[in-house]
């Protein structure tokens, strides 16, 4: 029985490696379309992911697969071994569940709305889209079906990014989240003090942005041996593997800190895949534990660390080096004050830190109401322009600057949104945690982030997905998720910058 | 009967799908490894190369390819699909002769070598690369051996890169031209006339060297939206399939013409696989025919072209616009000079034209005695000196000037190298008839390409691997391979220059 196992084990392991072959070879196609590829190629480099891509399915679903999940589930006494189990069985199951042509229609579908999304918004044209975004809620409502759940329909969706995480639990915080954050804004706006952003104008070319941005990423301790920094127009990072873990970003010369905060952002996520443990290397673990918590790394390190006065106490000097000469004559303190303008505005990736969760919640209610059936995608426009007016108190003069902005909907992915504001909460939280082990602010004016950056990786990083995300909040904090962090941490730095 | 043919033409294509999906991949990622892969990440990568290929030689051998050969040998009609059947039977049967086990060790020591090699270069260090290159020999002695040949073991690998080349070819060729070139070189050496390559230092930036690289390769023709230009170390051209054929250069700040003649060089390669016809996609007959004709191409545009005395008149006013200031007091005259001196020098890729196939035969000579076991590894560095001595006159002063120079041997390619000198004879024949067609100096000079371009794809490019190599020789130019024409060329040439 013992050397059954053993070898068995050897075989899985194999299997695994497979798998991660093709997904190393579809990841680095996704990369290079996004980053690299010439555009008569596009057509043609489709078919290639989606021939790999039903490759990597065969496997995932494969009796092959169902054997070594039934065997090593049983008999495996190797605790990655199990945790890998678990992985591949959920997987199997959910990717069982859905019948093969429809699996296939599906696939095809994503592709072609995605295409016509991208037109849509150009046009700003709605109707456009209609057919194709109807199609994918039929879809996504059928699978939720063939997955199942216990309370709510949107639950089955949810679980694809956000493990534990239910409608119930997410009407528990959102709403209080809510009322603090508007009634945060409310003061704002009545506050005499008005940072002024036009401080920040300027032409900043894109190499300089480049070079600065490729100093930070050095000072975060990014490994440039195991990653790379390139441009494209919506940043991303991406792990091909543990030592290939690249970062892009996008350069407005006109508006620097695109740049300089997507590279931060996008360099918080790269540094959760390059840390992960080498132990989980070539298995599905070696990856972010769910969206949320790879989002809680991201905001991290672009709220947490880099919109801090501390941080550009120790890196306005350095800024300036790269900077145009005119911000020479903008002090820090004025500085400081325009990178945190709070400010509602309609472009989500472009929110302020106060406004941002509510850009999400908006969605959250919109998805939740397209996948029960309460709301009909036509109506989506109409309902978005209304929920901005009520949440944010401006309303968009565009669809284009409206329902159509984000990709999400268009790659089918309902459920993905209510990360962007989980990861924003659990970052508060392990924040609040951090600060009582270490001196953040001094570290951060220090310059030196490895203090940091070895406490997320000792307690969150090197996990990969060997505990779910509330399992890694509750190992951390030491509590449930609670939403009272990010209320506090926004009210302490926002009533110091508008001096409320 | 018809009705199956029919169906087993489809099916045959939807199988070479298949393994194109695969091909594409694996030279995406060689892509990726030669110019953008993070260090680290270069041992997991071989892996997944050695997968694919793994795969794709799983198909390409497979029970299936061979009733497809038997079928559609005999009974298609269909002249592609016949075409396509014996360049699969040759793959096949050259494949099958090598152990599946054996054939991944192999690749998976191909993609490992080549990073040592280059890392053995930059250290100077030649036993660092010496273990890897010692496996590489054996495994083509044991390959040549399993392909089996008439007169030579190298003639078994030769086979590889030139079909219809041998041993016996090579030699009846070789040492006439070796005498010619020698005996023009000796009457340079002794012209009073010497071009004077100081006119052409400067520091020339590299970002401003790559702006003339990519409008040279757009005045070429070449498609930037099935094609892109990055930097290596190595410069090579790539083609994923047909509407991505990417071209890489290598910047030298101090020396702009390893950038400029190689992207024309590369871009030449690049303009083969662009216009190949369409018929053939996704058929392993679109591809070049041979590394000689693909040679023929590249040499074509970089010396038939880029270094003629038209060229310059067309382009140098376009130069000085990218140049560094002091070219604008270079007179023409001599700047065409300069770039046309003639010198022995280390580098073969830096070589002159009239130097680079005497570079060629000193390879040749080695590998021809490394595959027979006349020569060993080990004195490789020696040899090489004592050859660079014996034919140039010269000595490298580091195994990274000389033996450790070029990419070849470390990707197991021995065999490779006399396409270049035969490429270079193809474009020299080609030329002479394509001037009796075309008046090519007056066309060069206006600046317009586009009729040289459309004759090579006519006569060349567009056949992709429907014609063997000496076909093509023939069926352009009306006769067999024949050197004198780029003996003609040359003394033509450098009499002119060097006032002999």
């Amino acid at each position: 029985m013992l050397n059954s196992i053993v070898e068995a084990e050897k075989n899985f392991r194999d299997l695994l490696k497979e798998q991660n072959a093709y997904k190393e070879s579809i990841m680095l196609t996704a990369w290079d379309m996004r980053t690299k590829i010439p555009r008569k190629s596009v057509e043609q480099r489709s078919e290639v992911v989606g021939f790999l891509s039903e490759k990597l399915h065969q496997l995932e679903t494969s009796e092959k697969m169902r054997y070594f999940i039934d065997v090593l589930k049983e008999h495996s006494t190797d605790e990655t071994i199990r945790k890998t189990v678990e992985e591949c069985k959920e997987k199997y199951e959910r990717n069982r569940k859905i019948p093969a042509d429809e699996y296939k229609e599906y696939v095809m579908l994503q592709s072609k709305s995605e295409s016509i999304w991208q037109e849509a918004r150009e046009k700003n044209d709605f109707s456009m889209f209609q057919p194709y975004l109807e199609k994918l809620v039929d879809f996504n409502q059928k699978f939720a079906n063939y997955w199942g759940y216990d309370d709510h329909i949107y639950d089955a969706l949810l679980d694809n990014f956000e493990p534990g995480i239910t409608v119930n639990k997410l009407d528990q915080v959102f709403p209080d989240l809510r009322k603090s954050l508007t009634e945060l804004l409310d003061r704002i706006s009545l506050s005499a003090v008005k940072p002024d952003p036009s401080v920040l104008e300027g032409h900043f070319p894109k190499q300089d942005q480049e070079a600065f941005s490729l100093a930070i990423l050095k000072k975060m301790g990014y490994d440039f041996a195991s990653g790379r920094l390139d441009e494209t127009v919506h940043p991303f990072a991406i792990a091909l593997n543990q030592n290939d873990v690249r970062v892009t970003t996008r350069y407005d010369e006109s508006d620097f800190r695109s740049a300089v905060f997507g590279t931060i952002h996008e360099g918080g996520h790269a540094l959760y895949e390059q840390n992960i443990s080498e132990k989980l290397a070539n298995t599905p673990l070696s990856d972010g534990t769910s969206m949320g918590i790879h989002e809680s790394q991201s905001l991290f390190w672009e709220n947490f660390v880099g919109r801090t006065e501390s941080f550009w106490n120790s890196h306005y000097d350095l800024f300036k080096s790269y900077a145009p000469k005119g911000f020479a004559k903008v002090p820090l303190e004025r500085f400081y004050r325009a990178v945190n303008e709070v400010k509602p505005s309609f472009i989500r990736i472009e929110a302020d830190e106060l406004t941002y969760p509510l850009h999400i919640m908006i969605r959250y209610e919109l998805e939740k109401g397209l996948i029960s059936g309460d709301i009909k995608v036509g109506d989506l426009p109409g309902l978005w322009n209304e929920k901005m007016q009520e949440y944010l108190g401006i309303t968009p003069p565009t669809n284009s600057e409206g329902v159509l902005q984000d990709i999400h909907w268009a790659g089918g992915d309902f459920g993905y949104f209510p990360s962007y504001a989980l990861g924003y909460m659990y970052a508060a939280q392990f924040n609040h945690t951090l600060k009582k082990e270490i001196n953040v602010d001094q570290q951060i004016a220090s310059g030196d982030f490895a203090p940091i950056r070895e406490w997320l990786s000792k307690n969150i990083h090197q996990y990969g997905k060997m505990k779910k995300p509330l399992e890694i909040v509750k190992d951390v904090t030491n509590e449930d998720l609670n939403p009272q962090y990010l209320v506090n941490y926004l009210t302490e730095k926002y009533t110091r910058i508008y001096e409320l």
